[in-house]
């Protein structure tokens, strides 16, 4: 029969040309046998960390609007490359996990109370699956917009009783001898941050590796020579924030760059590599409810798996893994009259909510708050507004949070731009959600449409052809 | 190689014997070339209105938790059985649509503007699927737990300037002549309710349908008549509170059995059938962040995916779309010490939100409200929380809603329940995000991983292979 009848239809010349053939495009089961035949010498595994599906969903709504285009993730779906599936990450302890047992649930294959990193619920050490990958021959690494030394990568490469030892977590990297470690977290390798003194960057050196420590000694890092790059004493800047700062986008690299250097230096690797990155901060933007510093990180992160397919497309046997570890706030735009034009203000924030309420002090002037907001986000506080705000400085009501060491009023502000953007928020804190999981390349035929989050430990061996025999 | 090997570890047995084989299943892929030998004779949609992710997360980690089996819904996922996408619900006018513009993207494969039944930005009106499919000879249907003349149902079979006008909208179900129609909206039919008088249940038997206004009723239904069954004076009761009412459930069927009853009827069509079924209350918990209307309302849609499985399984040339029309309220577990007991002790709990407030009024004593949300919840309110909720009932502050005729403090006693239940909520309204589609039988092998609520319109006639000539 002609399908082209199913479209002929008085209406038609308003969906445009794209719905002629909607269901004629190479679907991902088309690849399926081919996959099979291919083990994955390579994998990347890309974490947004603390995306809930609102969030997925308003960096794809952001671009699509504002490019045309939609988001890289999206895109793969909407081309049909890529197998899905939602999954269950909670952890030994909670229905809502943290990061260091999400992330010791897929590097260790076991589901272990929250705050630790691959020790099991009697003590026991589960061996983490970039040391058994390693062991296999590849080089391993991992990349981030928060410290290095942070949950996420820690959980793929060492034990540790508790996620906050992130010195002990610095020297074991070194001990493993990873071949590239970038991301943030000076803190806990500078000699005159470390509680005991240590200077990792010499000791790193002086196992050969290369260290750099501004985005332009990352980009002259050689390829044959193990990297550790460290740009900032804590997380690296916001994306929005480093956009709109000149030396910012001089000291640090974005996480695509990162992605790309790590690529490059491990793509030689004769028996193939394995690389996570992160993008840390929109889980720390999730925890702000700091609709800038999510969607533009999101959007950081999407440029990346860009970065990591144009890497696995040519290359064909690389397995690229796409998921969050958690939710995180479940976002999402509201309803109401005005929703489209809210959300598209975002568009034309200049900065985050960190850097807006970094700026202000119990000493600044209600129209110093005004001009400020009214600069980062184009609307205007009222006088009561900006009082509201300025009460919080110095004020024993001041917030809490866990990336908020300052007790800036973070809530208060994400509370009125909600009737600017339209954004909405349930807390502060991660949520219990399932997670969005997409994969592409050999190996992706293993997926199943859901799936525990200690099955993906098992999936990438399998994936790879290594046999679980350490 | 040995698949075995990769769970040979030492951990292996915490993990239980299930993960012996977490690859080996049937995939849905391994059906595809069967389907594609097939048409869908059959279609039955069932749509949870304004289900977030969230919600059917929570409906799943409830029923896993209470059961240890999981919702009927991710169980097909589990089970490797269905294709799935994310689906893009905007209408033409916002990014967040309302229920009667998402059911006219799906009813007449056309985005139109919020509050309109299948009439375009133009005024044109688009033929709506269902009549599409009476035309070639098919039975049709729609089963809902909001009144049957409600924007979701109304989406797939009438035109309708505006969705609020559902007295007109009765008369057009008659006009059409749809098969079976059964959920709420006495005040649509009745000659004492309607303002114009007319007797529609005298029109409806005039035109040999037969009538039911009680469950009973309905059960004795003949199956060689058209059924219309009504059995509330507009939503059907939360299935909470049905659950815990003799009379409630004397008087009204649960989704499930309208739907057994539905497919009973239908399946002898020669030239097949189409049926909608929806759990309409499940977004009127939302707008109400009713949690316990929420989970056991989306629980009742799922137990209404099973017995469509059960009939689709059998039959082998059934399509199965089971969707929502978008977000609302994006509710979640929130991460705290108490995370689990909080959610498993919505377990216990007796009655919705809707249940306790109505229950309350000026005169209503401190004491009384708190043992009424006792009762109900199993927790008790302090003084200051019950004091709360007596100074809405008659203030001016009381708050509006949707669904909320008589202004009751719905969000004052979500915000209190917040810290029991940890469930949270970015407000009473739809969301923008993307929405979960899953799919089973003959035409599931032409889902894309990501569509256009549009293209599901098309998706429908293809898989029917009913060309698109009207």
């Amino acid at each position: 029969m002609n399908r082209r009848k199913f479209f002929r239809n008085g209406t038609l010349s308003a969906l445009g040309a794209s719905l002629f053939a909607p269901f004629e495009s190479i679907r991902a089961s088309d690849f399926e046998d081919g996959w099979k035949r291919k083990k994955a010498k390579n994998i990347i595994m890309l974490v947004s960390d603390g995306m809930s599906t609102g969030t997925l969903n308003m960096a794809d709504l952001y671009l699509s609007r504002k490019t045309g285009k939609g988001s890289n993730w999206l895109n793969l779906y909407r081309e049909n490359k890529v197998s899905r599936a939602l999954m269950d990450m909670a952890s030994a302890s909670s229905i809502v996990t943290d990061s260091a047992a999400a992330s010791s649930s897929w590097g260790g294959g076991v589901r272990i109370k929250n705050g630790g990193i691959n020790i099991g619920v009697n003590g026991e050490a589960h061996l983490p699956i970039w040391q058994k990958f390693k062991a296999v021959g590849k080089k391993a690494g991992c990349v981030t917009t928060v410290p290095i030394t942070h949950a996420t990568p820690a959980g793929f490469c060492v034990n540790e009783k508790s996620r906050n030892d992130q010195e002990s977590i610095a020297e074991k990297y070194l001990e493993h001898g990873f071949d590239v470690l970038m991301g943030g977290g000076n803190e806990y390798f500078a000699s005159d941050k470390r509680k005991d003194g240590k200077n990792m960057y010499a000791a790193f050196e002086s196992n050969g590796y290369y260290v750099a420590q501004t985005r332009n000694e990352m980009l002259a890092a050689p390829k044959d020579q193990s990297i550790l790059g460290v740009f900032t004493n804590n997380g690296l800047p916001y994306a929005k924030d480093r956009e709109n700062n000149g030396e910012l986008k001089e000291s640090t690299p974005s996480l695509a760059e990162m992605t790309q250097k790590a690529i490059d230096n491990l793509k030689g690797s004769p028996k193939g590599f394995v690389l996570q990155v992160e993008g840390g901060k929109v889980d720390w933007a999730a925890h702000a409810n700091d609709i800038a510093g999510l969607i533009y990180d999101q959007v950081a992160l999407d440029e990346a798996i860009q970065v990591a397919m144009d890497f696995a497309e040519k290359d064909g046997e690389t397995l690229v893994i796409i998921t969050t570890d958690h939710g995180n706030a479940n976002p999402g735009v509201i309803y109401g009259n005005y929703a489209n034009d809210h959300f598209d203000s975002i568009q034309n924030y200049k900065h985050t909510n960190e850097w807006i309420l970094n700026g202000i002090g119990r000493e600044t002037s209600v129209s110093s708050v005004k001009e400020r907001v009214e600069y980062a986000n184009g609307f205007e506080l009222t006088d009561g507004e900006a009082n509201t705000l300025l009460g919080y400085y110095g004020s024993l009501n001041a917030e809490d949070g866990l990336y908020n060491p300052k007790h800036l009023p973070f809530s208060a502000l994400a509370e009125i731009q909600k009737q600017h953007n339209s954004v909405g928020w349930i807390s502060m804190q991660h949520s219990a959600d399932y997670v969005e999981l997409a994969m592409y390349g050999p190996g992706s035929q293993l997926l199943k449409p859901f799936l525990k989050n200690t099955e993906l430990h098992y999936l990438m061996l399998e994936a790879a052809e290594v046999e679980n025999t350490f």
